[in-house]
């Protein structure tokens, strides 16, 4: 996954345009190795009317720089794709000192890092530089030159639908509109691939599994507005995770619905807490700020929670230049991807399940159960007899688990065994 | 507030009386100033059942001393209200000190201060003075003199229907059967005239108002029980609030309805936590003291809490001479008044409000939202955002304040401005 | 009873087999003293199915020792009942000290005291003792004797229901096939033979009374498995508590049903509260391990509680030699029963009172409430103020002392006080 990341971290992305076309390209070329299944690439004409917002022109970009007098570049996007900000109008222009400084964007606070800045629903350029190069630089005339375009374009997104038994739908969605950043987001699309591949591995999937990268905000907008897609996954969504910044080490994150009371919010939970022992951080809805906010916006209102590692907004490289390769880390995809596959896992096994008669069932006839009883020597089928208690038809696996404490990979096993056993059925 | 307070103080108030006659005069005057509409003065006669209850003779009282045989005035009614216990029967006598002190009551543990006693319900005599004057008077002959009457006459109290375009009903209850006492219970009376004042000048007023104010207890049980005043309040109101003890500047206080689950207690403890930020008392309903006891007793159930600053009971002074005119001031006055008002204002604008169209709204293009995206900088719109989520039609406006922390006063501009915009609607 | 414990202690119980009879028939003479209404006794014949389980052979034991080469008796069952393994088939062999060790069961931890060791369902023997003595013995050749029978014979367990006036069923159940161990289990007979006198000492009883004493698991499926009972118990159960080491002095404790919600989790910790002033043990369900298990069990789910003082499993002597008699007391029995009492008491009041009038009643004219009002003065009643704002239709008496924090016992007499006095009704 890291090595992904690595190639995906140069595209100059936005929320239109050729960056993201080739970002989506790369990914489904990715999970498309083994079956040829790739994403169904979409484009949406600018102009269209969706819900409030109107998708906007596209942006393309050429070359971007500030030179001075001597024909020193000072920033250039050949450099670093957040010199420029994201959708900045063409300019060619020389200025003096004071007139350049109302065009670049810095971080006072982070004074020797770059900011990332975007003004998609204004139209204006700028440029982005630290607080320490900016304050470096002499009086004297400096040359503004961006050879950008905005037209009549499209917004692209990619999209992925795996058919299971039931229809009955899990949705993943994660955004690709980031340039050059690492964490936020080349990490969300890197490990949407890798966990496509593990869908894709499982017999006799019980769920269907819709999986899309969009641009952030006007893109989840844009999807929600366009064909049946609100109608469609009023009706078929049980769970929807939107993920972001997964490509860190240092911690683990829930953003909640904003009810906190979906089965998105139950099953990331429930995994948080044994996967982490604990140590995950939980945010309500009021620290949210991806796409879960179009998720669950009133009237679209779907059972989405957010995924993250370290969350955006919450870690200091976010939003800026710091935020890049050496943020993120082989273990740091592969926890988050740890915790997905076990929220596939957990939503695959999670029914009502009943025990097939009244009482504790003998253990011990079946080998399940140490013949000699003494002191403590049952602990060690605890678990068991937690789950066949509450196997009564009023809680689901993961409600088994919120009473039991018990995590649902232990419990998932003692599924699998009481059924060889005849000693449960499905509700 | 403070100056009318100051010229009720000196009345003589029982539970019946000239006393209240003269104090609801003057509080119907008082609201009456600029449109004429004063409180109805409804009179209850003497020996009518109310409930398990008979209404009282009413009590007159002329004189009231005890003198030594030198003819001093060891206290005197003339001096204070209190000297005389309330409902004391006439008396004429001379005693020995002996017999004197099992007439008087005093407070051994605050011995500089007169208690308040009375015996609406036994007839009987009594005086109060303070434990050191009592232990100063030397043993001889005292002269007992309470020139009173016990007689068939009413029971007396004001009301008030101020009525708006639903027949839902906002319901404030005050007493007025406290002789000279400034916080328990000069000010009830005062703040409930001032609030009037506001609710007569709200346009377009949504709620009906029912204010009354009344001897404590045995007046409440009498409003209850007469007329269809039980049925038709069972029928319309929708929150109610006792006011007593508004005056002082040394707390907030709020006395739960009895499940602490009512729209009363919502909106009240709503203010209370963002008008004193969070610096408040909240006592539960086994606190109850007052009039709530009547509004919430068994078979009556009505959704009523009570407001206070510092709680009956609960302050030193409460219940004795030291309640007087330096205890209360206008800074507490005000307080209370402005807990009120925003009560009113918060019930008044407490609608489900639903988004007109999925998603989050374009802000930027109604200059709601900054148009450059950077670090932190919507900081500023996020009570807007979080509203619009959660104006998804499983929450009243005090709702969404309790999930965002968002003060409802805050939020009713919110409204203002998404109604304006034809962002919201009313459910 | 504790008399009647040392009684039950020395006879040698499993859970089948002679043992158990002449406990079940002592117990059965116990309470049949006064009325000659004793327990029901039942057989269930070995082999006979119980849902998953057989019920087993009976075991007859008349002797069992090891003795060395010098004919001493290392341990013998004439002195203590745990040496012998329960259920060990018969053996009469001479190994040599480390083949002796395979079939010795100690406590490494407490090495000065023996375990109680079982083996129901496989065929092996055993002994036990304490791994001092263990320690001490010299290699050499050991004799292991144990003259024992499994043979097809009874399972048999006793049964008493006093009907009331209702066909709801109050349920007791406990058991009696642990060899001589004190707390666990000879106190549970003990104290549910006591309970069954006071039970049938309560004239005009509301509820139906269900107490059996059976042995532990086995006796429990094969009592739900066989006649109507299980049918019978879901539609007519209320409350019932399983009782087990109830004789020593040190604890009280709570072993809640399954979700924690039922009457008789209810009834339990409101007399726990107030009898210990807040000093008990609180397990959840994920700390039964007696027949609360068969109880709570899917497809059984009855709303059954375990009662203990100290609970089993929780403290050290537990399946030792060292829960003798010096473990239980009379005081320890006493507090046991005086809480069983209370809770049956509790549970006949357990009714959804109303008042028979709006507002509160005038207590004063009923010699209820003080006549002169004065600060403080009228705590004295404000338990019975609280049971009347609250017996309004939505609480039944445990509700109202859950609300209130006034004991039951007290909420108990006010009910008859109010009662006599006409104030209340029964909904």
């Amino acid at each position: 996954m890291y090595d992904f990341a690595a190639e995906l971290f140069p595209l100059n992305r936005s929320i239109t345009g050729e960056g993201v076309r080739q970002t989506l390209k790369m990914c489904s070329d990715r999970i498309a190795e083994a079956d040829g299944v790739g994403f169904e690439i979409k484009n949406v004409a600018s102009g269209t009317e969706v819900f409030d917002w109107t998708v906007p022109k596209e942006w393309a970009i050429r070359e971007a720089y500030i030179e001075d007098e001597s024909g020193n570049r000072i920033v250039d996007m050949a450099v670093s794709n957040l010199h420029v900000m994201g959708y900045s109008t063409p300019v060619d222009q020389w200025v003096d000192l004071d007139e350049l400084k109302e065009h670049v964007f810095t971080l006072p606070d982070q004074p020797d890092i770059v900011p990332y800045v975007t003004s998609y629903y204004k139209e204006r350029f700028g440029f982005c530089m630290s607080q320490k190069q900016l304050d470096s630089l002499a009086p004297g005339r400096y040359h503004m030159y961006i050879d950008s375009e905005l037209f009549d374009g499209n917004l692209t997104y990619g999209e992925l639908v795996l058919p299971g038994e039931s229809d009955e739908e899990i949705f993943f969605s994660t955004y690709d509109c980031h340039p050059s950043m690492a964490n936020n987001e080349v990490s969300g699309p890197v490990l949407m691939c890798e966990l496509i591949k593990y869908v894709k591995s499982l017999k006799n999937r019980r769920y269907t599994y819709r999986f899309i990268i969009i641009p952030e905000t006007i893109g989840a907008i844009t999807y929600l507005a366009t064909g049946d897609h609100l109608k469609h996954m009023k009706e078929h969504i049980v769970a929807g995770f939107n993920i972001s910044c997964v490509g860190d080490d240092r911690d683990y994150s829930i953003v909640h619905s904003k009810y906190a009371d979906t089965l998105a919010d139950r099953v990331l939970l429930s995994v948080l807490k044994s996967h982490t022992d604990g140590k995950y951080s939980d945010y309500s809805f009021l620290k949210r700020g991806s796409d879960e906010r179009q998720y669950n916006s009133a009237g679209v209102d779907l059972p989405v929670v957010c995924f993250c590692r370290s969350k955006f907004g919450e870690y200091p490289e976010y939003h800026t230049s710091a935020d890049d390769m050496t943020l993120i880390s082989p273990e740091g995809f592969q926890g988050g991807y740890d915790v997905m596959i076990q929220v596939v896992d957990a939503l695959e096994y999670n029914r009502i399940y009943v025990m097939t008669q009244p009482c504790e069932p003998q253990l011990g006839k079946r080998g399940l159960f140490p013949t000699v009883s003494k002191k403590g020597s049952y602990d060690a089928v605890m678990a068991m007899m937690y789950f066949m208690t509450y196997a009564d038809g009023r809680n689901d696996l993961i409600g088994i688990s919120e009473i039991t404490g018990v995590p649902v990979k232990e419990l998932t096993e003692i599924v699998d065994k009481l059924y060889a056993n005849g000693l449960i059925k499905i509700l």
